[in-house]
């Protein structure tokens, strides 16, 4: 690791929150007190698919207990418009829909209604006592179905609700050229974030008519938007209080519950509290796309892509918008190919509507087109990493949906995998008669967004600083932050106190999620302490009486004086107050990440068990502000890519009901699954970011899956085209043979 | 008012704190909640003072419930040093001591142990049952007395800590030049500041290291510092978070339970909270001190005073530190006199150490002053306002303590005194045969100090901005300060969303006190929202490509382009992120107050009973940012001022202990005690502040004792030299004629 230049930057230092959160003082969502609590809990809908006919709440109201009931009548009934609150236009209706149902039921564990009682079993029990009248009505499950012809409806508008289309050179023509040529199909299924904490927020409808909010987010800014749109207030009448947060992965920031517990404490006058519990958050909360896509890829005879096609149709689940739009710009964005044609459908089906998970819509994407290099590579009989350097992008390569590159560490990571001691090692003899093993390879791409962020540092007079910033610290973002402005101050970490506060407080910050925290808001963190330095030099300049103050290595220097930061630091109050920095950025220039496996399986050819021996994760990471962290991602984005390739998926009934909405029957890997995942940090810093900063938290999990098919069809001999690779879809696939 | 020039002050917005504080929602002191709250008590001496011979703990730690037990040993042992804390150096012994007792009590109520149990009634029955072995000494309760040779000392060092001399010209010369010399002696009573809300306090020792405190008080810095200070922690380790606080006046300066709360919090592992009665209030807070006063004022045959000599011997409390500095800065800063000589003596005796009280010292000051001025005017038969407008100070008038005053109200408040209707008003006839009618006057002066403030607001994209402060708000102050960016920025004031947040979150912020807060906050208000127009001009310049924006009336312009501030605030994210602005000063130019008080009384000869008719109070504000808030200084100053002329007092027995320690016994006014006062506000622009903004909490409560002796000796002919003015003095006074 390049860190030569810094002192702070590419250290380990322990988390300024570790203490609160091992000793179980860190305030969760469903842990904030506040006097005069109120429960809530929401009804949700039974059916996939449904008109409502009538709401009766008289026997709900009548439960002891019982303080408010409401319904989607409740929302200020403002005319629809069209809407942009984060994540794309989108009428208000749909959003307003999705918080509770207006007219029909749209998916089984759509809210309905909700109940405000004294304690959570009252709410839970009136909720209960609330009548329904449906009219089930026909349901689509999956993205083929959604656009079959004469598919059953769920909105006005038709199932598909965007069509995506990129392309770049002449790829019908470019396949003519094509010495081999492969396509495939594939699907995965529907998979969910599986964050351990459980959505919870408690509303407060204020007398004065300021709604506060006090919630698990990855955003709450966006909860902020959410809120005061679908409740009709200016931005500034609702503050958000960030909890600490369980886990997100992108299913946090949508906003489900804040808007229903304000309405309750209109209703009551009190503050209400709604927690969910896991079914809630499987049935009534976004999971990321089930997903048909097919790739056809073509090459020369040295192996060289000329050609690539994809269709992509992924759920939008039951509100347009989903995750089909970045699953285009990645499905081919690892490889510099001439000629390619993309098309996207996002497609409505009677499925939670669906939310971001960790790179979404890359991880489908690259499931196909993974597997397809490596079907090339084995057809071409070249080493499949270096097949895929022979095809990798890199600075300049033009993405089919437009950008062009700009530095990148494509090549980098896929000559680390070549590279790493994994690759060249044996796989060893199976364990047992009935067992087989392979190995597989995959590389993924996510792109990671800027938005904005703002920082305000405030110097205390025995050299330390207090850091205050907007963005949800999920995976140690107070600590990576802060180190970016200590490495600027000159001081030690544990001397930035930094501090995730309300929106009332600091300037507008994007969400937790993109990859961008570390990236967007510790740029923010550098521009604040900058701006400190310069407002300490003048201190130091009026003390001197100098103009030549400069600062360096945490000293101020003007001819033979000095001063360390923390002596001018006791020196501020006489030399006119305090010193704040503040600075708010809202970058453009995200640097994608690539990320590479190489996994080793053992398969068990009579249960189709798959073990995994051995896995490697490398990541390009631009810089690494802090290893550990860095490493924790790409450990976490593995593991969620192993559930998801062998094990995780939404198990539907046929009418639309979620058979498995528990996390015993929701099998997401436990420690006993996986073996202990090594990583290796790329850097090729992002010449964007005054320390090299990409995101690192998504990438890592687009590989995996294609990694293990790769893998199982080493071991096999067998191409697993649908996720998951469990037991009874291996089983089935050998019997084929 | 001369508030031509601006759109927002000088206007009467409502509160931004109403709703939440009418509504029973704002969270003061007690009502703060956290998980695993234990309940402290506080053992408090029983005598005056004592030797503390032994202290055995073993009894409480055996009661049900109790969790921790800490003593002064408790405290970090750090060898005693000098301090400077925010009001003047002293040994951290002392600062120490009066938190809890090491070696000696030296005052009923001294802390000397403390309880941390899991119920607030069990904490208080375990404290009872510590046993503390004392040997009682003789004690001292006047400052006279603690000045007498041989008297008892609380102290190695003698009780006399400060002898404070100012002189200017030759005033023993000057007397003998004297047409007329009047020298009186007087004597006040130890009265509280009777701050309906007791101290509370939370303290949690977390497990990372840091001290969280939450509170009651009127500077969280301060209590950082002193908790820092006790506890030898960097300041940084301790985070207080201000709740809200109900008055303070000076007494919620100091800090005594919050360093107890966190040593609990230390021994137990868990937050403690620990909350006072009114008893402990009186006994184990700082009231203000009584005093002995002896002034001698010289006048030329015209009435111009050409000699004064004072003698301030003030109770310091069990502590040096007292508040006779003020009161040697006060007693003739009304008045332009070529010689002067004071003295002022700060006098240890065995009472609570003494705290601020609103114009601390120049209560006591001024009504010794003024009897004298009314008794001069009444010799030589001059209109007592126009004698003082003959000798008032003015811009350039040297105090005897060192400054020459810049602009000033003096004279202006004299000159609306003598214009006001109620100074040409008929008395009316009394209303029985028994009772007197009299009217009197008096002035008073209070100098107001400035420290540091720093503020931050964010702009919102609804056009809206929050805005970020330190200062406690006890008067108004949220919306004061809001006010003065609302004019700044060009927007209303309810489109400023004020927070007064945790010392991690701002600059550091000087206490709430000295009349300072709308002042110097107000001052940082005007600077950041200053701020924020510099940085939206760059966006508009930006967006325009124009380098000539200007910003007026709330619209940014160039050409023919133009923004409102709202307009621009919803194009801030595209053109760069988010706008925060900030700023903090420390300013030295406070504008000091004059305040100026006509009283009428009608006074039963048989009981003395005095009944306040009218009363008008007048004072200068310099610029009255919010009037009703500066009113409502005036109001409270004034009945602050009647409760200390007329009723107020600590009653102690001959061995030192308060006898009325209650509010049914310690005799506040109540509604049925005061009349409607009326207020004239005068405005003498402060020219060192942005706005003109001068302090207004503090001179009100200067005059109103001494024009009510000025009153009653109108009435009856006797002039009262002892406050309070109660009836049986006034009864025993006219016995005397």
């Amino acid at each position: 690791m390049s860190t030569a230049p810094y002192n702070i930057i590419g250290t380990r230092p322990p988390r300024h929150d570790g203490a609160d959160k091992v000793t179980g003082r860190a305030i969760y969502g469903a842990d904030f007190q506040i006097n005069g609590l109120l429960h809530g809990a929401v009804l949700r809908s039974p059916h996939a698919h449904a008109r409502i006919e009538s709401v009766d709440t008289s026997r709900a109201a009548a439960y002891p207990g019982v303080v408010a009931i409401v319904t989607a009548d409740d929302f200020p009934q403002t005319p629809d418009r069209i809407v942009d609150l984060g994540e794309g236009e989108t009428p208000l209706s749909y959003v307003r829909g999705n918080v509770l149902a207006k007219g029909k039921v749209l998916y089984q564990g759509h809210a309905v209604a909700a109940v405000a009682a004294t304690s959570p079993h009252a709410a839970e029990q009136a909720a209960k006592l609330i009548d329904v009248r449906y009219t089930p009505l026909p349901c689509v499950l999956t993205a083929p179905e959604g656009m079959a012809p004469g598919a059953s409806k769920l909105h006005e508008q038709e199932n598909v609700t965007h069509h995506i289309q990129h392309a770049i050179g002449d790829a019908d023509a470019a396949f003519q050229q094509a010495a081999i040529v492969v396509e495939r199909e594939f699907h995965t299924a529907t998979v969910h974030q599986g964050y351990i904490e459980p959505h919870a927020a408690t509303a407060l409808w204020n007398n004065d008519g300021r709604v506060q909010i006090w919630c698990s987010t990855q955003g709450s800014f966006v909860v902020r938007d959410v809120v005061s749109c679908l409740l009709d207030l200016p931005v500034s009448q609702v503050k958000v209080t960030p909890t600490e947060i369980g886990g997100g992965f992108g299913g946090k920031i949508p906003v489900y519950i804040e808007p229903v517990a304000a309405l309750l404490s209109r209703r009551s006058g009190r503050p209400v509290r709604i927690v969910m519990n896991r079914r809630d958050v499987f049935e009534g909360s976004g999971p990321t796309p089930g997903s048909f896509i097919r790739v056809k890829l073509g090459a020369d005879a040295e192996g060289r892509f000329i050609a690539a096609r994809a269709h992509l149709a992924y759920e939008a689940g039951a509100y347009p918008g989903g995750m089909v739009g970045p699953g285009t710009m990645c499905v081919f964005a690892a490889y510099d190919i001439p000629n390619v044609a993309i098309d996207g459908y996002d497609v409505l089906v009677n499925k939670p509507s669906t939310a971001a998970y960790r790179a979404p819509g890359a991880t489908n994407a690259a499931f196909a087109t993974e597997s397809v290099v490596d079907e090339l590579a084995r057809q071409l009989k070249i080493d499949p990493l270096e097949l895929r350097l022979r095809n990798a992008s890199r600075e300049g390569t033009r993405r089919a949906d437009g950008p062009k590159f700009r530095r990148i560490g494509c090549v980098e990571v896929l000559e680390a995998m070549k590279a790493h001691p994994h690759y060249s090692a044996p796989l060893g003899a199976a364990s047992h008669a009935a067992a087989k093993r392979g190995r597989g390879t995959a590389i993924g791409y996510w792109f990671n967004i800027g938005l904005p962020s703002s920082c305000v540092i405030s110097v205390n007079a025995d050299g330390t600083v207090n850091l205050i910033e907007g963005s949800t610290d999920i995976g140690g973002t107070r600590t990576s932050i802060a180190m970016q402005a200590a490495e600027v101050l000159g001081i030690p970490v544990a001397d930035v106190h930094p501090a995730v506060v309300d929106t009332d407080t600091i300037g507008y910050t994007g969400v937790t999620g993109g990859s961008r925290t570390t990236y967007a808001t510790g740029w923010a963190a550098h521009d604040a302490a900058k701006d400190v330095i310069r407002l300490m030099t003048e201190r130091a300049a009026k003390i001197w009486q100098a103009d030549d103050v400069q600062f360096a290595n945490g000293i101020f220097r003007s001819g033979n004086n000095q001063l360390t930061f923390a002596e001018l630091a006791a020196k501020l109050t006489e030399t006119g107050g305090p010193v704040v920095g503040q600075a708010s950025v809202n970058p453009k220039a995200a640097g994608g990440s690539f990320a590479g496996v190489i996994a080793d399986v053992e398969v068990d050819v009579e249960t189709g068990k798959v073990t995994i021996l051995r896995f490697t994760s490398i990541q390009d990471a631009g810089r690494a502000i802090h290893p550990s962290y860095v490493e924790g991602q790409m450990q976490g984005g593995s593991v969620q890519g192993i559930g998801w390739a062998l094990n995780e998926e939404y198990w539907m009934s046929p009418d639309g009901r979620m058979v498995n909405s528990t996390l015993l029957d929701y099998r997401m890997p436990t420690i006993l699954d996986v073996p202990p995942i090594d990583t290796q940090i790329v850097e090729v810093p992002n010449p964007a970011h005054p320390f090299g900063v990409r995101g690192v938290g998504e990438a890592n999990i687009v590989p995996p899956p294609a990694a293990l098919a790769n893998a199982i069809h080493d071991a096999l001999g067998i191409r697993m085209s649908r996720l998951p690779m469990n037991p009874p879809s291996i089983v089935a696939e050998l019997a084929k043979q």
